[in-house]
């Protein structure tokens, strides 16, 4: 299949939106921890997630304004934090399940199967099942013109992961996370690892590290 | 292991390097291809990705400057076009291996055993092993202040995509198009299908789709 701007413009919104979700292939997902200034906790479920540097660490997530997920756009704001944590194979359908559309007053954790978890006096919960933790302060929040959507920025303020994950460098393989990956709007992968690479030089060979 | 701010910006250069490019998980890889004022085409590998909106269609890449990824940068700028395609598992160390300094005037298509092919009059070589192709035009290009990074939207111009990889609502599957995922600075990963879930609603119990 060919298709150009327009012929892309002219397609069925949903076949569309199924097409430019999924063409960059694999991707990030994670799930969004967050607590609205009533305090009820609020998990939701995200693909649009981005590393934007390790010094200072921070991450970016993509909100859309009008999506289920503006609860946690709205908790974000109100309180300054939020914990982003690994999706695993084992528990991939509770992580989908996060992205129905709950009332205000109810907690994706206990509707989902997922369990609230705390640490080190960070003010807003993990999930306990995941292996990889992340405790974030927001940092910025960059407007994008050309939809209305808005690029999160989060500045890494706690992170627990498990020393069994890391490899001596500080590489956290995702593989012995069991952390999984998405495609599109709704599909799910694990992963099998192919290899590490040696840093790349010109007429040099690559090595497996 | 559990790391505060602090704690996190004390580690050596490197391990917090590896370690915060590698929290987030699995990511989206791909190739971007570009050619410079003179002529010369160039092809570089990206993990920081994101789908921006499939309505107007856009993709994002993250920039650091001072990278080896800058030719590309400049050549996105000068040109206003780029190309985006996936990594399979059989040309993903040929991927890796276009992240070497090569001089200005030496195109990464040659030297790391990757093929250019035009299609469609689209002014930028897209990369013929890969099943997945993207041709972007520069929309926009945002920069982020906390580290002088720069997020290029790329509105997508021209797409080829077997049909045999797409669903009938329109989803590309990375499985089938043997796309793989990354990890950190230079892990790769091949896909493992789970599934694809239904709509979550409230109450409703996931299924397979």
């Amino acid at each position: 299949m060919q298709l150009n701007h327009q012929s892309i413009l002219e397609l069925d919104e949903r076949y569309r939106r199924n097409l430019i979700n999924s063409i960059h292939g694999a991707k990030t997902i994670a799930l969004i921890g967050s607590k609205s200034k009533d305090g009820v906790s609020n998990l939701a479920i995200f693909s649009q997630i981005i590393h934007i540097g390790a010094n200072p660490p921070v991450l970016g997530v993509l909100f859309r304004p009008d999506s289920v997920n503006r609860h946690t756009l709205d908790n974000i704001r109100d309180s300054g934090h939020f914990t982003y944590q690994n999706v695993k194979s084992e528990f991939y359908k509770q992580a989908h399940q996060t992205s129905a559309r709950y009332p205000d007053n109810i907690s994706e954790f206990n509707e989902c199967g997922l369990s609230e978890e705390y640490l080190s006096n960070f003010p807003i919960p993990f999930v306990k099942e995941s292996t990889v933790k992340v405790g974030l302060s927001l940092a910025d929040e960059i407007p994008i013109k050309i939809n209305g959507t808005h690029l999160i920025l989060g500045k890494v303020e706690l992170l627990e992961i498990d020393d069994s994950y890391i490899s001596s460098d500080g590489f956290v393989d995702p593989f012995l996370a069991e952390t999984i990956a998405g495609g599109g709007l709704d599909a799910y992968y694990s992963l099998n690892k192919l290899s590490r690479l040696s840093y790349a030089k010109p007429g040099k060979p690559l090595e497996d590290i």
